[in-house]
């Protein structure tokens, strides 16, 4: 078993920034204060949550600052823009989300179902896209709220967020559009104003900042009631006392990966596509889930036919490789992907398909690392796999 | 202007102890695995949150570390806590709390009455202490939820929670009882057992541990909806990758906290009583307004009678000074306090009084300090106040 960690699970979480590291630090044990508070002590913290707003206000290309929210992880953005458009506009009940979103997502329509809600998911196709022509359809006058993921996370599949913005709008202006960008921020440039969308959310520990903070934009014409109800910080959109370093910290992650963005879409991108054509290529009964899909540059999803990913997962987590066949929020669950059931990749590849994501901190050398041990994992899979003469049949095709 | 900083305002937030500085510090760059993950680097951060758990669970006494769950502040477990009860107690429209509570847990209630809940707000007498047979004669069979503070924030005054609850489950046993421990966590000792509460919340930055961290305790018998909706993490409690390094540190400072619970009772006890005394007796217009109640060993409230207590902040504040006229969430507010309000302080103290709140950083310089400044600058408020003949009043009885 190796020592050295190749950390290709990305998507999943990532690690804190350097640069992230020690913006927050001072907030611990020096710069303490309440931001609330009204001494002199307190003005070095406040002026630091205003200064994170800016960055992140920046990050979204916001027109104010105003219009960011700061919360404590993912599913508070998508919990709060969700049922705070649902808790304004309380007799409108249709909501249309995607069949890919994320299990979170999922599970709080589900919930909503219960409530009343008549909830349609849009699906996809083969490679991942979303059917524009069924979501346009399902629009109609009693239509709240669409939620549409910008990245799918097993994918990386990229929705066209602004085509599906003029849709919205030119069947029902009122309609309110939520977007979970979870999966694209730091990966590729986010223009709140230029994607036409009302409410976006994000993760800061999904771009280098810490778990424990996001972020919310609600645009100005946008009004949500809150989730957590309480003190009036975030202008009354969210109580309790403000998480100093953390809010420093994403403030820093927004800026930082402003500074990455070009590498993410040229280095990240090669690395992305050198193990991907290296599996492709070397490993006869892999498949690439997504086809020619547009993806965010760091993920792909390779299904390995008639063998169970969970091994091959196993094989590589003992040679300190870190992959995933899922989400993390549902790992551990032996329930195949809902995001490749909806793609309805085959179910020869379905069990076997495993996500890498890779991060500015992937080198080239883990990446020829993994590109030298996966065939050989593959094959000793294979050789157990009760599906000889179907693996004997691709490999024959394979070979032509 | 003193380059030297007086924290006198523990109640509104803390300095992040150094073990729990240091406790964190691995999970932000090395230990940064999702701990949902499957692999063999996420072992290290599933069991730091099991770690936590049961530090947790130890510092509340809860019977299993199943009746923890992380959240990421005091609000976000008030509303987990009073919402999740009443969410799954729909046909019960009846609530109990008191007048003195959090300001953000009775911007709640407003909501839950527009809502259709009707709140019953118990009073307290002139020294903070809850009236109980008020109390005792409101619980009736529709009462879902008695929620009262442990003790008050601004006072420091410690409520009878294993008598209320007593009377609680006398009345109704199937009323549920929340307590916001807040103000008492790393005060005085929790147990929940003895106090036979059913839900409880503290927040971490109340003691020492970092703003953006909470706990949750719900003993077995109380099933609650959540409030964040999504993945399955807390026991699909509370969805959200967890906050590894605040929950580590969190636990560590409920491990501190035990470790400094006697100096509490002792030394920051007896500064606090200094500094109470020293005020009373070189400051004619000052009025202890808690009396004799029993109070957490951290704090003061004394009004200063005629005189303007923000005025007495911003002298305080450039000596580096730092103390408090009410919650930090509502300061800028020109309103007299609710809590002070609600304990018919004179309305000659309610404006002119102020919080101070110790911690175990607090020095006995640091006090001897503030009470060699503090009767000049109340002398300097006084010449120009308005009511002179009153305080002249007040000098002349007190010097008799």
């Amino acid at each position: 078993m190796s020592n050295k960690l190749i950390y290709l699970d990305n998507n999943a979480t990532t690690r804190v920034d350097d640069r992230v590291y020690e913006a927050m630090l001072p907030y611990f044990k020096e710069e303490y204060a309440n931001p609330s508070s009204m001494y002199q002590f307190a003005t070095t913290a406040s002026r630091a949550l205003k200064d994170a707003r800016e960055q992140v206000r920046e990050f979204f290309n916001a027109k104010s600052e105003k219009e960011i929210i700061f919360t404590s992880c993912g599913s508070e953005s998508a919990n709060t823009a969700i049922r705070g458009v649902l808790g304004m506009n309380k007799n409108k009940k249709h909501i249309i989300t995607s069949k890919v979103e994320h299990p979170c997502v999922l599970n709080l329509y589900q919930t909503l179902e219960k409530q009343g809600y008549k909830v349609d998911y849009i699906g996809v196709n083969s490679v991942g896209e979303l059917d524009l022509e069924q979501l346009s359809e399902a629009i109609n006058d009693d239509t709240a709220l669409v939620s549409i993921m910008y990245a799918n996370n097993e994918t990386g599949v990229i929705n066209p967020i602004a085509k599906i913005s003029d849709i919205i709008k030119s069947k029902n202006p009122n309609t309110k559009f939520f977007v979970d960008a979870v999966q694209v921020a730091g990966k590729i440039p986010i223009d709140v104003q230029e994607c036409g969308v009302d409410l976006m959310g994000v993760s800061g520990h999904k771009f280098h900042a810490p778990k424990g903070v996001g972020a919310l934009y609600v645009n100005s014409k946008t009004i949500i009631t809150p989730l957590i109800i309480g003190g009036h910080q975030e202008r009354g959109k969210r109580a309790g006392t403000e998480n100093v370093p953390y809010i420093v910290g994403l403030g820093k992650a927004c800026d930082v990966a402003r500074d990455f963005m070009k590498y993410e879409a040229t280095e990240v991108k090669r690395l992305r596509d050198k193990l991907e054509n290296g599996i492709l290529k070397n490993v006869y009964n892999a498949r690439l889930n997504t086809g020619l899909a547009n993806r965010v540059p760091n993920t792909t999803n390779i299904g390995f036919e008639y063998i169970e990913g969970e091994l091959i997962l196993l094989h590589l987590s003992d040679l300190g490789i870190c992959a995933s066949s899922g989400s993390a929020c549902t790992s551990g669950s032996l329930e195949p992907s809902h995001v490749l059931r909806a793609m309805n990749v085959p179910f020869t590849a379905i069990h076997g398909s495993i996500r890498f994501s890779l991060s500015k901190y992937t080198t080239e050398s883990e990446i020829d690392y993994v590109n030298s041990v996966l065939p050989g994992i593959i094959e000793k899979i294979r050789n157990i796999s009760p599906y000889q003469e179907e693996l004997a049949e691709l490999k024959r095709r394979k070979s032509l």
